[in-house]
């Protein structure tokens, strides 16, 4: 054994952390290792002078949060939580690195290990994830906390690396966080020269520090982290004292640092060390340990964290028992929005329509649900990308989210759709009840598709809200029409698709919506540019059962013409038609794939029995997908090309959602 | 009529371009403008000075490059097209503005008009397109300018505005701009303050100068963009005499110049100007001209561009005829490459298997049809986002590109897969018959979306070569292992995808894809991570077919097992015991659903005879899609679930892609 004086404490903490990654990675003989040899000293000067956290309640509110935004170096954040005293991870969990069923998968996922905070790997996310945890404490501090009691009141670590900075999702969530001054998000950059590829030298030359000033925010060098505690510190401190922006240390670091023949190299990025480097490597560090053997001095300092954090937790308490007392309405609120309750009631705002009233765009419903809920959610906050006035996601009376105004609920991301995304999730993963909504054109889903599929993933119960959902959004052209977009959203796991039809279904929408929100599930909206009838029979919940006949005959159905969203309208008259000339035809609006899966297998028979093997899907968009609900006979009414610039009416009257063309289809349907 | 002397004649050619688009924009009655007010005078002092183009002949070799990055502007390109003598847009297709089947779409698309030369609108593709046009230029240079004769030498010059500022993916293809220190890329930033929700102080308040610098940009700044013609003209020679690094000039100019009650207002940016407004804006810009009439001294002015062009083409010719005597070999594969043709038998280097060669990765084969094919086409030039390695991209022999080292052909985009996107784009679409290719994790085509539907839509024969396809990827988890992501590939139109099983199977992948590149078609390849058997049967005139028999038995089939990629060898084998228990099986290898698509019925037929009712589709993804082969009683081996963090045979096993899975599935549906 080691003499534990030959190295100070913190050296046998941090090289603690080291060698729990070097054991765990050659263990688990993976090919992306992500050691964590030069970020070591950083997270442990971090998690162990600054960090507020309390490792047996990891869900405590008010602790600081930490995000490893270079996800592949995942083993310093599992060493850190076994190291600091959290029961996710053991060590034998340790052991279990990247293994079927542990609780340390390849990257941090915060479905899997309590104490992650956000899933990270995918490169950029993390740090822009981090943006939206700092609006989301700067939001709930500005609107509860008072001048004689502050509630809430925790800072966002970020680590990020060469990789994060090199995504365009980081560039434009720090350009924004810039933007709001977000103080409380401090940046830890492992500037360390190397990503996959080789020395960033081969692609990565520009000054990071700089952009980032110009980003607006403060910027600080660690010129030595691999052993300079001292400084990053300092570098810490400092970036607490500066409230009204957020900063980036740069922390210059040496990639493999201690593995005496691969450090500096993208050798140590993309592999495992192997056995000679590592017992090169133990004598280099002087660290004379069993695998997986930490020693008890460092066991010891680290699990002081436990004691610590109660220490956090109980004076939290009592702020929270005096703050009861003195403001029990605004308690009684914020106890409601951490427990992801909804207020009872909540959805009797939402209307519904008759054929009689006007015809509007759903996005013009969507406009009207939002701003009804909004007073009686307190909880909704987001915005568009840039589209406000398109989107119509404005909540008419609650102010613009700007630096200053951080109560206020109206976010501007610009046209940031990828950082809008990755926002969006920081929020919901705050895991403080807010809702996120964020906004563009479905279209421009391409742009974050990474951030819609991480909330599906990682349960972030972010609304997306997508409007100008097909070809009728007309003049702007294909390079703005969606065709393909429903079909690859819907193949994506955890995400419900909704395109409702009319008033009353957008409403049904947005109450599915809300309450997927709150079990913390993705639910993204598609509505029409343009004005749509309210129909007869729609209903709100039909629209959560997923597909339900909004027009049917007596007995087994000739035909049924299944419409979603903009084309239902088209079906009924078709439907209207095709009855006249004596055919029994049942229409079905058919608003979420995923919800009428849900359903169970009678309810599925009831709405298309099987028996009824003559179709017709219609939907300005793709085919693809719809055989699954064609039958054999069935055909549809699609868009298999992109589109085109014309009026919105003229495109879809080129492409044949007409009348005409459903009814011609039905009838070669039914030969 | 306005007496011209009132207006110097720039004025006259400056407002001609802006009420070409006034009228244009009044006369669609469109939601979205863009009016080039303030855009205006820099367009035309570039094209009217500096830009040398051939109006009579669009498409010109050594023409320099205009990108309108801000392509919701797009009047101010067709009102230049039209005004310099393009014959693709005329004043009827400027008074056709967003119509149905007019050369004036709602964006700039450069498959519908002449003379534009990339597809914009998503905001940030123009401007990384033109990083990629700028790349090909470097590149072309490099290779065939010699001392004397200066063959290739022309200028990419981008206007963009505050949104692609704002997206991610001009930061990433800016940054790797500055980084390669590509000189011949200038960029016209039209600062004016507004985008769609408003003043960019809502959400946009870096300081954009200062982070191009930080990219290793040119910075320069023309303060009064509105009016001041000589300081754009001094800007755009000092940017063209720094000749190692790409400029930015940041050109301030006032949205909606010269409508003096709308101007520098957002409403400017999202709605017409109006009647009244309209002739105010006449008035103050003492414009008395009727709607869509352009002063005779204007359009005499700006037509000189005819004959400037025949001239600049006609010098260009003398240097190429030149060229051809003296280097004789050099202009003929010059020749070649402009032509799109591939020379003759290339394809002959492509390797096929046989079962008794080594199991490989699909990835592994797909390094090697790269490293056969680059001596042979010269025009093969990409990289990997940072993943060379891991994708197997490198071409070996052929040089980094590089600063000052442009004839080399693998490029690192770092770790930036949307800028990568974009990039290649520009490259492909250069016209030059360059074959570009990009490279990531199959999951990561997320990031890069929107440039991947960019190549299908604008019909760039890019070549998208992506790796680690499935949850056979293995220890990395959940967010680096696709699942849904084939099947939201194939819904995009015009892109071929195909995901080869074996090693011949690769090879044929690459013949349809190089095919497909010269005929300006994209293709995305999709490849293992994983060893794979080469298997009996597979051939490359199968994948071209898109899917064909490889196992197959006397007579109707019982029961056809489809595999596509790593799982038709499951197929294979389960085919094997189902035969020696007695039943006839097919195995149809589906590598590409749209090539099968495009074959004839007969065909189609043959391979999956709609009599044959038991099926099963065996695929390591979603089962989303799929119905539309599997007929009545079909079934898939699929996953409909997000993956899991373990070994990629463990993750195969855990999630049912066995044979006696297959064998199950293939029992159950049997009956």
């Amino acid at each position: 054994m080691a003499v534990a004086t030959t190295q100070s404490l913190e050296e046998l903490c941090i090289n603690s952390i080291r060698f729990l990654a070097v054991d765990a990675v050659e263990k688990a003989k993976s090919g992306h290792p992500g050691l964590p040899m030069g970020a070591a000293p950083m997270a442990f000067v971090l998690w162990d002078q600054f960090m507020r956290f309390n490792p047996k309640n990891p869900k405590w509110f008010n602790r600081d949060r930490f995000i490893l935004s270079a996800g592949h170096g995942c083993m310093l954040q599992y060493a850190l939580l076994y190291l600091t005293g959290y029961d996710s991870v053991t060590i034998d969990d340790i052991k279990s690195f990247r293994q079927w069923g542990s609780s340390t998968p390849g990257h941090p996922e915060n479905f899997e290990t309590l104490g992650v905070e956000v899933t990270t790997g995918p490169l950029g996310q993390g740090i822009a994830n981090g943006v939206g945890l700092a609006v989301a404490e700067a939001h709930l501090a500005a609107k509860f906390n008072k001048p004689d009691l502050t509630l809430v009141d925790h800072y966002t670590y970020v680590i990020l690396g060469d990789g994060c900075n090199m995504e365009g999702v980081s560039g434009e969530a720090c350009s924004i966080a810039g933007h709001w001054g977000l103080g409380k998000l401090i940046a830890l950059y492992d500037d360390n020269h190397i990503s996959i590829d080789g020395s960033t030298d081969v692609a990565f030359t520009e000054d990071v520090s700089k952009r980032f000033e110009a980003y607006g925010w403060h910027v600080l060098h660690v010129e030595n982290g691999n052993t300079d505690l001292v400084a990053i510190a300092k570098a810490i401190e400092e970036a607490k004292a500066v409230t009204d922006k957020p900063t980036m240390i740069k922390v210059t670091t040496t990639i493999g640092y201690g593995a005496p023949n691969k450090q500096n190299t993208a050798g140590i990025h993309g592999a495992a060390l192997g056995t000679d480097e590592i017992a090169a490597t133990r004598a280099n560090l002087n660290w004379n340990y069993e695998p997986f053997v930490v020693p008890e001095d460092a066991l010891g300092h680290m699990r002081k964290a436990v004691e610590r954090g109660a220490g956090y937790e109980a004076e939290w308490e009592k702020t929270w028992a005096q703050y009861k007392t003195k403001y029990p309405q605004e308690a009684a609120e914020f106890e409601r929005l951490i427990s992801g309750k909804l207020p009872d009631g909540w959805d009797s705002v939402l209307p519904t329509y008759t054929p009689e009233d006007k015809a509007l765009a759903t996005r013009k419903h969507s406009e009207t649900c939002l701003n009804k809920l909004a007073p009686v959610l307190t909880e909704l906050i987001g915005g568009s990308a840039d589209l406000t006035h398109s989107n119509l996601t404005e909540i008419k009376g609650f102010g613009d989210f700007q630096k200053g105004a951080y109560a206020n609920r109206n976010i501007h991301f610009g046209v940031r759709e990828h950082g809008m995304g990755a926002i969006c999730n920081g929020i919901a993963l705050h895991g403080s009840g807010l809702i996120p909504y964020g906004a563009t054109f479905l279209i421009f889903t391409d742009y974050m598709r990474a951030a819609i599929r991480l909330s599906a993933l990682s349960q972030a119960g972010t609304i997306w809200v997508m409007t100008h959902d097909s070809i009728g959004q007309g003049e702007d052209g294909p390079t703005h029409q969606p065709v393909e977009t429903l079909a690859s959203l819907r193949a994506i796991p955890n995400l419900t698709v909704i395109r409702p039809a009319d008033g009353t279904e957008c409403s049904g929408a947005y109450k599915v919506a809300i309450t997927n929100a709150k079990q913390n599930a993705p639910t993204l909206l598609a509505f029409s540019r343009q004005n749509l009838p309210n129909l007869a029979g729609t209903s709100m919940e039909g629209v959560a059962k997923g597909a339900y006949a909004i027009v049917d005959c007596d007995g087994t159905p000739d035909l049924i013409l299944i419409g979603t969203g903009s084309e239902v309208s088209l079906c009924v008259e078709a439907a209207s038609k095709l009855t006249a000339e004596g055919k029994k035809v049942r229409v079905v609006s058919m608003p979420s794939w995923e919800l009428f899966e849900a359903q169970d297998a009678a309810y599925k028979e009831s709405v298309l029995p099987k028996a009824v093997t003559k179709r017709v899907a219609v939907e300005a968009g793709t085919s693809f997908g719809w055989s699954k609900y064609l039958g054999t006979e069935g055909d549809s009414v699609s868009i298999d090309r992109f589109g085109a610039s014309a009026p919105g009416g003229v495109c879809m009257e080129k492409f044949g959602f007409t009348v005409d063309n459903v009814l011609a289809k039905a009838k070669a349907v039914l030969g």
